[in-house]
C-alpha cells in the first residue's frame, strides 16, 4: 500500500562526488529547501525565541519534541485548540519526533516490551505508556506535517546481540506506525536504526525501504560513538537509502557535523546546540565559539561576528552581551539564541550555495581554516 | 546660578480642576508626551525586551539604575562605551535615579553620614561609599538625559525627628549636586522628601525650588504608607511646587495610582510593576488583573486582553501563555512584559486623550467600573 501524502521531495540538484545534494520539500505548511536545519523548539516554543524572530533567523521548517508536549500540555489540549501550528503562532513546517529517545534519554523508563515502553514522566513521576500507535495518535493530533515512528533508540556501546533484537523490535514498531498512521496531511519518516553495526543498519534500512516511506532518519548516532564511526555510519547507511527519498540525521548538529554531513549525503539536520549553547554563553562564529562571559570581552565593541547580519550583531556589542549574561538579565538567552540560530542558518546557506557551485570542497576548507585560526578561543 | 540644559518643558494644556495637564519634554534623545510612564531597565536593560519592542509598546523614556549600574558592569565602562543610550541600544530618552533608593533597599547600608552613605554591595558585599558627587559623577558617565539628585529616602512609619533632620541632609544634598553637577546636556531634578509630614514636604519643596531644578521628583512615598495619606501627600505636594516644572512620582504606579495621580498634577512615573508582574504571570487588563497560570485558562483561546493591540494579545491565546508560563518557557516573561507594558502605555494614552477631551473624570469611572465587573479573577 503505497502512502498518499501532500509531501513532496523534489530533487533540485543530482548528487555531487561526495553526495552532497540540493533539494525541495513542500508540505501543508509551506515548503524549504535542503539541506536544512530545524531549531528545535521543545516545548512548543524554540527556547528564548518568537516565531516572528525564528523566520527573521531563516529557519524555515521546525522541530517540537512529542514526549514534552505529550506530558505537558497535553496533545488533545493542543489539538481542540487547532493543533501545534496555531497553538504556537509557527504557520510554517513542523516535524514532531516519536517521543522514543526522550524516554529513553529523560523519563524514567521502567520497561519495554512488544506494545511499547513504560515509563514515568520527569516532571511528576507518573506512570505512562507509549508505543507505536500511542505516538502516531499524538503526532496526529498534534498535526505536524513530518512525523517520525516510534522507535527504540540504542547508546553506546551496545552489544551486537542487543543491537540485532531492537533492530527487529523497531522494525516491527515502525510498520505498525505505518499501519496506524491515517492522517495523509501529514508525511511518515522510518528511522534506521542498528548502532554501528553496517548489516544491522542494512537490515533496518531493507526493511524500512520495504514498507516505504516518505523519508528516511538516521538514528542512534550522537550517543557516545566517536566522530569517525559516525562519519562512517552516515556514509554507509545514506547509501542503503532510496534516491527519490530525504534523508533526516537525527540530534546530530554540531557545525562541523552538518559541514561533513551534507557531504554525505545527509538533507535534513535538527539539534538543540545553537539555542542551548547560547543559553549557556557560547556563540558560534565563523572564527569558532566564543564564551561570552570572558573577560576579554569586558569592553570589546565589536559584535559578535563581524560577518553577521542578525539583529544580535547588528545592534550590540561583545561588552553589552557580556553584561547581560553575567547580570543573567532574560535579553542575553535570546540575543544569544537568535545569533546562534542565524549563524546556523548562515552555514546553512552557504552549504546550499557551495552545491550548487560545486565548491563544496573549497567551502570546507575555507569553513576549517578560518576555525584554525581560532582568533577568538 | 540658573542652570543650563537642553531640557524644555512645555506645557500643551494647563491644568483641569483636579491639576491634571499635558505636557511635552525635549531632551538631547529626543522628546516624549506627559503625563508619561517610564519602564525601569534596572542593569540596562527592561528585563526581557528589547530596545524595539519596547519602542513598539510606546515607551518614550526609560529609567535605568545608578546603583545597579555602577556595581555592575561600572559606569566607567559604560561611558569607556560611548554611555548608556549607545551601550544598551536605547537611542531615547533616559532618566537614571540616584542610586539612593537601592542603596537603602537593596545593599547592607552600613552608614549614612554628611558625607554620603557607606554599603556593602548586595551581589558580593564588597564596601562602597555613594554620596552627592559620586551620584553626579556616576550618572554624568552613564550620560542619562535626567539626573536625579542623591537623597535619604526614609521608610514608613518614621519619627517626624528623624524625617525633620533627613530633609535636612537631603536638601544639603541636592545643593550639592546642583553644584557638582557639570554636564549642560543633563537636567537635573531634585526630590522632595518629608514622608507624610506636610510641613516638612513644604520646607524640602521650598528649600529645592530656591536652588531651582528642572524638574521635581516626589520620594519617599509606597514605602508603607496607606493609599490614602499617600495621595493626600501627592495632592499637597504638587502644589508647593513651580507650575512651569515637570512633577515626577517616583515609583509609585499600580494602574490606579496612575489614574489617581494624573489627576493630581503628576507629570512623570516610574514602576517596576508592569515588568515584574509580568515575569511573575500577572497581567493587566481592562477587567483588572489576571493570573496566567490559573486553571481557568487552560483552554482559554481568546487573548489577554480583547482590546489589547500588543504583540502577545494579537498573536496568542492564553492557554498558550499559561503554557509558557508553567513550563518556564522564556518566551513566557516576553511575551508577559511586552503586554503588560503595552497596557500602561494604553492606558496612559487613555489618560492623555480624557485629559486633553476634558473628560477625566469619565475616563476614572469608566475605568473603575470596568474592573469592578472584574470577569477576570
Amino acid at each position: 500500500m503505497k502512502r498518499e501524502t501532500f509531501l513532496e521531495f523534489r530533487i533540485l540538484q543530482k548528487r555531487g562526488i561526495a553526495g552532497e545534494r540540493l533539494g525541495e520539500i513542500e508540505t501543508p505548511h509551506g515548503k524549504f529547501r535542503t539541506p536544512v536545519f530545524m531549531p528545535v523548539g521543545t516545548q512548543g516554543s524554540v527556547k528564548a525565541v518568537s516565531p516572528d524572530e525564528l523566520r527573521q533567523t531563516g529557519a524555515e521548517i521546525i522541530l517540537s519534541n512529542t514526549y514534552h508536549l505529550y506530558l505537558r500540555p497535553g496533545h488533545k489540549l493542543i489539538e481542540r485548540l487547532g493543533g501545534l501550528h496555531r497553538f504556537m503562532g509557527w504557520d510554517g513546517p513542523i516535524l514532531t519526533d516519536s517521543g522514543g529517545f526522550q524516554v529513553y534519554s529523560l523519563a524514567k523508563l521502567r520497561n519495554i516490551s512488544e506494545e511499547g515502553v513504560v515509563f514515568q514522566s520527569h516532571l511528576d513521576g507518573s506512570r505512562h505508556s507509549l508505543g507505536p500507535e500511542q505516538a502516531m495518535d499524538i503526532q496526529q493530533a498534534l498535526g505536524s506535517d513530518i512525523v517520525m515512528c516510534f522507535d527504540e533508540c540504542v547508546s553506546y556501546p551496545a552489544e551486537y546481540k542487543y543491537v540485532e533484537r531492537s533492530v527487529q523490535l523497531t522494525s516491527r514498531w515502525a510498520e505498525r506506525c505505518r499501519k496506524h498512521l491515517n492522517s495523509p496531511a501529514q508525511a511518515l519518516f522510518g528511522i534506521v536504526q542498528g548502532g554501528t553495526y553496517r548489516d544491522l543498519r542494512e537490515k533496518s534500512a531493507q526493511y524500512l525501504v520495504g514498507l516505504g516511506f516518505d523519508g528516511y532518519a538516521l538514528g542512534g548516532l550522537a550517543v557516545g560513538e566517536d566522530r569517525e564511526t559516525r562519519l562512517r555510519v552516515i556514509r554507509e547507511t545514506v547509501q542503503m537509502l532510496p534516491e527519490d527519498k530525504p534523508v533526516y540525521l537525527m540530534g546530530v548538529g554540531a557545525p562541523e557535523d552538518l559541514v561533513e554531513s551534507v557531504g554525505l549525503g545527509v538533507d535534513m539536520f535538527d539539534c538543540v546546540m545553537p539555542t542551548r549553547n547560547a543559553r549557556n554563553g557560547t556563540l558560534f562564529t565563523t572564527r569558532g565559539r566564543i564564551t561570552i562571559k570572558n573577560a576579554r570581552y569586558v569592553d570589546d565593541e565589536r559584535p559578535v561576528d563581524g560577518q553577521c547580519d542578525c539583529y544580535t550583531c547588528t545592534h550590540f556589542s561583545r561588552a553589552y552581551l557580556r553584561h547581560l549574561f553575567l547580570a543573567r538579565e532574560l535579553l542575553a538567552y535570546r540575543l544569544n539564541t537568535i545569533h546562534n540560530l542565524r549563524y546556523y542558518m548562515r552555514l546553512i546557506l552557504g552549504l546550499r550555495n557551495a552545491i550548487e557551485d560545486g565548491g563544496l570542497d573549497a567551502f570546507k576548507k575555507t569553513f576549517y581554516e578560518m576555525r584554525a585560526e581560532n582568533e577568538l578561543e
